[in-house]
């Protein structure tokens, strides 16, 4: 049986990592840590030091592995990302066996960046791989982006006794602002999705690299501080070739 | 000025600190930890016994302090929480400034179960002291129990590409379940609102103590396991004099 940890690291600060987090990180056999092209290769760099601090046993393993892209010609979303799950999940696959075959432990680590529950896939690539393995899984929380955005903003993610919703920038895109909801996260923006809303009292809390040194927070009245927020991403974009952002919109409590 | 620490420390398990919150706490000259009465005073323990693991300087100050109660009188909930808030921090701020007057250090930590963002106060009651006293606030995030619950059940909190609505017990009871959602957490909930929802097709994973060893898990179609959950809920509240629980509702994703 392969107990296969998926380890939630946080956003990129090395002390967001849970004393849990470091000892499976230390525990384990095989590190599997994937190279998503060089325009992130500050973000595989974290990864490989935050191994280096906690692996000490000689015998472990850590393996990169090339992420593959995602098939443009597949037209729809779901199935496109469908597709690149199986494949990655092969990938997995083979690495693993390759590794036992070699006499490897059976203790297999993934790191994750933030939370393995939050927008990520590596939950939905090990229930593909445990089709094919006899794998057991174990999954240890790290610190998401929506923490770190409102630690650093030094807010509360939810207005006293209210909902919050949390989606991604395609659906505000797509369906506006979620009805009846005061408090809402938005990840997973290519970019300026809150400009679409046009809402006279919203307020946003943005930040960008968050628990990196490169951090940035902006925040305000929705009206007055969107363009700046645009134009300060593209800049950041530019400048670091990758950027991971997330913001906080929230409507005044409506009076009694 | 004075450096006020929000510190959090996860759901119960030692091992959900972070790094950041083991020093955090390591350098702090005054931990202000609020006793519950004793119903709760095995949580009380667990946060005396972080503090002992990471203080480790000697003159640093562990002070408890009876928390005041809602004030049952007082009829509307938003008003009660609020007068409530005024008690407590009219208590840190007596408190800091007793501990300052004394001579001691200018770096007072509160230590927040879960992360100080999520359905937590700490954040409010520091605002209304930080109108008496010069304070600069530094949050520092801690595993949520949604994370806990989506880890102890190696579950994604979001379906791919989807929303996820963070609500309370009392808004469940009273709004019925959100329009438009598909993942529904909900916390604070003081027993059962899910028992009002009478959705067929709804599935639900329930957690409770979790992190600690006393962790419950129970998961399944809520019309086969809502029954279980209530008399296993009542009957764990029961042998340890309190419970904290949370769980996640969700509907199959409508076929397109």
């Amino acid at each position: 049986m392969i107990t296969l940890f998926l380890i939630g690291i946080g956003t990129g600060n090395p002390d967001h990592l849970t004393a849990e987090a470091a000892k499976a990180i230390g525990e384990a056999d095989l590190i599997l840590i994937p190279l998503k092209g060089e325009d992130k290769a500050d973000l595989a760099g974290l990864r490989l030091d935050i191994c280096k601090r906690w692996v000490t046993r000689p015998e472990a393993r850590i393996e990169t592995f090339a992420l593959p892209v995602r098939d443009p010609a597949t037209p729809d979303y779901l199935t496109r990302v469908s597709d690149w799950h199986d494949s990655i999940a092969q990938i997995w696959q083979d690495r693993i066996r390759a590794h036992l075959d070699a006499g490897g432990g059976t203790r297999i680590a993934l790191l994750v960046w933030g939370d393995p529950s939050l927008y990520d896939s590596t939950l939905r690539i090990a229930e593909r791989v445990s089709h094919a393995l006899p794998l057991r899984l174990r999954v240890i929380p790290g610190i998401t982006a929506i923490q770190a955005l409102c630690a650093a903003h030094a807010i509360p993610l939810n207005d006293l006794a209210s909902a919050v919703v949390i989606t991604t920038g395609r659906n505000l895109r797509r369906d506006g602002w979620p009805p009846g909801a005061q408090t809402v996260v938005v990840m997973l923006d290519s970019g300026g999705a809150f400009c679409t809303l046009g809402a006279a009292d919203v307020s946003i809390w943005w930040g960008a690299y968050l628990g990196l040194p490169e951090q940035m927070l902006i925040s305000g009245p929705l009206t007055g501080v969107s363009a700046q927020i645009v134009t300060e991403r593209a800049r950041a974009r530019e400048r670091h070739g990758w950027i991971m952002d997330i913001y906080l919109l929230r409507k005044p409590v409506a009076a009694p």
